[in-house]
Order: C-alpha cells, then structure tokens, then sequence
C-alpha cells in the first residue's frame, strides 16, 4: 500500500529537512514515529526539502507500506509519536505509481516580513526587516520573474548537479495589512533559496539598489552571477503542493 | 527621573517575571540590560508579573535614574542588549509619582485559543484546544463575571496575603474566526490565574459540566472553594495598561 501523508511542522529547532547525521530534522523524526508504530525501518518520500527555520503547512510525503492500519489510527499514532513542532494533517491512500515529488504538479510558499518595529512574538515566523518599502516598487518587479526562465542564478551552488534550472512561476501576489507583507509564490518547483533570492532581488529594487533591467538581465543566459540578495528563512512557508 | 518603558515578550523561554534565583525571567533580562547601559543596579517596577509561558505585548515598567541619556537612546541600547524574545517598544519620562503598579487605572489581556486540528506552527502562542465550543454559550457565561465581584476563587492560594479579592471587569469579548477563539478583558486589575480561571469556567459551561448558577455562587461569599478549570499559560497575553 502506499500511503500519502500531508505534515505541518514548525522549521524553528530543525537543522532542516533532510536526515543528517547527528542533527535533528523533519525527515528523522517523521521516519522515527514511522519505526515506532510499524516497529520496522520505514523510509519516505518527500515532495520537497526545506531548508533550517523555514516551515511547512502543507508539506506531502509517501511511504510504501505491507502492513494495513486503519488511516484515522496511522495519523493519530503519529501525531503521539511525533514531536509538538511537526503534526500530521491528513493520511490517505494512493496509487502505487503516486510519488511526492514526481507526481507534483505545482508547489506553494508564502513569505512573510514585518516592516514594523520589531516583533518579538513573531520573530521565527515573520522576517522582521523593520525599514518600509514600496509595494508598487516590489509588485512591479514581480513581474520580472513571472513565467517560465532559467534561474540558475537564483538558487544555492549546491544545486549545479541539476539537470535544469528552468522553472514556471505562475503567480506572485504580494499583500500588504498594515507593516506586514505577505508574498505568494505558486509555481511548477522551486530551487533551493529561490524564493528567497527573488524576494531579497524584488526588495533590492525596491531600494534603489538595481535596476529592473539588472534583474532581467539576471535571467538570462549572459549572466553569470548568482544573485547577492537573499532573505531569511524564518518568513517562509511551504503552504501546499498540488498534485493531478 | 522616571522612565515609563513598554515593552513586548515571548513568553515561551521564560520561567515567568519575576526574579528568581537561577531561571531566566524577564525581569532578570530587562535589568541586566539596564546593568550594561548604566553600569550600575538598576531596580524596575512592573505593571505586574505575568506566568510562565505567558505573553505580552504591552508590559511596563518604569525606573529611576539620575543619569540623563537620551529617550532614543535607550531604546536603542536596551534592544541591543536585550535577547530577541524581548523588546523595548516605548520609552518616555514621566512625573515622579508615577509607578507602573500602582498609578494603572486598568489592563488588558488577551486569550487565543484553536478548536481546530493541532497547529504546531502556533503551538507557544494559541491554545490548542482541540475541540468545537458553543460561542453563544461562552459569551452567556462570560456575562456573569463582568462587573464588581469578590474572585477569591478565581486565583492561585498564593494570592492569599492580598488584602482584597474585589476586582472589576468591565468588558468581556469574544470574537470567532473561523476555528480561532480570541477572549479579551478589560478590568481594574487581574489576580494570578484569574483569566485562565474565568475562561477555563466558560469553557466548563459551555461544554456542560457545570450550570451558571454555579459559576454565580462561586463569586459569592458562600462558596469556599477555588475553581478547578483553568486554560493553559500559552494562549495568554498582556495587551496593555491604561493609565490616566
């Protein structure tokens, strides 16, 4: 049976997602309850990383599995088993050709940012810039990144074993309620530190730090420079991945 | 002079207010701040403690210091000093008669709580309480303790040297969004404990387990015994002190 799982976690005390030795992260802890309700090693497939501080409301893994449990019982066992700062949404069953990652049709994030003073309360939860900026500045460079581009130069060096950088963005919202925004990004994948390196790109032109032709220029095949502007981890969700 | 600080908390990593040996309050952190802006003790007088994990937005203290710095200033140094999960939000000079306990005319608390699924992501700062509640019931029972009463029963027996139980809540409310309950009070004064008790009785209420008549006989002089519902310390914040 193969079963997918939808988690929401708080990325706060995880050195990220992926299992590394030694260090605490979504993937280890969700595979340790995993052992402990089928007392056998049971490994999973996530639709995607995230990367220490950033945090998932609807992040999706699958898992093949012999031995049948009533779903209601596999998600409350979890949620026993699982630490306060990660809690499975929903458990169901699916296809054995459904895969986390590969069925993916598109992803979500939001990213959140304080230009207020700062906020104690939210300080792992809303990226607290504390300088105002232009929202018609940064709506309008949004645009600038809209569509299908190569973003080679808006990801971490890590990622050069990829094949492609080509990515589709369908849509950038960005929403202003008092000193918060509240940016949304849907698109076909996301690069490690994409989003966060198109957002730092839309807040440096915002300041009159470059220009809108430097940034299209950062999306073409002449540049070879990754972009310098990147913001924090802890205003970002992954809110949602959809699937067929 | 006498400085009037506001300042905003997470209450989470604290051991509550107060100073106590060997834990980490937040008065400790405030005046070993002051320590290293003044180079010397300085006391503060607290608009009043609050719990452990419990949250504020709007505490104030205030002090005396003979050296003159400038308002900015210490803002700014103090939340230098400071940890992140404090912050100095305001700081003005005031007459020297006023004191943050005794000149407040009222206070303000607010109460989240999810009826909804567990939400890690809010797990510090809402209540998870789990289940549905009637909100027409809640706000019925909250009616009942608005006005003048006696809450001997609605505080911790640590409260029993005080020489008056007498308290005024002057607004009770209760708004809904979705699966998120927000209580907020208004009142003279706020015993330990009592808002978590009065809410803890609503819910008490609401979910059958006592009548109003016994909610109204334990604010009278009859009833010789504590309440024993009480909402855990996260959902709880001190919004503001008013002062004339």
């Amino acid at each position: 049976m193969n079963y997918k799982v939808v988690v929401s976690y708080d990325g706060t005390a995880f050195e990220g997602y992926q299992v590394q030795k030694e260090k605490r992260t979504v993937q280890k802890e969700i595979e340790d309850a995993l052992f402990k309700l089928y007392t056998h090693e049971v490994k999973i497939h996530s639709a995607g990383r995230t990367d220490k501080g950033v945090h998932a409301l609807g992040q999706v893994f699958n898992y093949y599995e012999e031995k049948e449990i009533d779903l209601y019982k596999i998600k409350k066992a979890m949620n026993t088993f699982l630490p306060k700062d990660i809690a499975v949404v929903s458990v169901e069953t699916v296809p054995d050709d459904f895969h986390a990652r590969g069925s993916a049709r598109s992803k979500e994030y939001l990213y959140k940012l304080n230009m207020g003073t700062f906020n104690p309360l939210e300080r792992n939860y809303v990226y607290q810039h504390g300088y105002k900026l232009d929202v018609k500045k940064l709506k309008e460079a949004s645009k600038v990144f809209l569509g299908t581009h190569d973003y080679k130069n808006f990801c971490t060096t890590e990622e050069d074993e990829k094949k492609t950088f080509v990515r589709t963005i369908s849509k950038i919202e960005i929403k202003q309620d008092g000193d918060i925004l509240t940016f949304r990004f849907i698109g076909t994948g996301f690069l490690r530190y994409m989003v966060r390196m198109i957002i730092g790109s839309l807040i440096a032109y915002a300041q009159g730090k470059v220009e809108i032709d430097h940034l299209k220029f950062s999306l073409s095949e002449e540049c070879k420079h990754r972009t310098m502007y990147k913001v924090p981890s802890e205003g970002l969700y992954l809110v949602k991945v959809n699937y067929k």
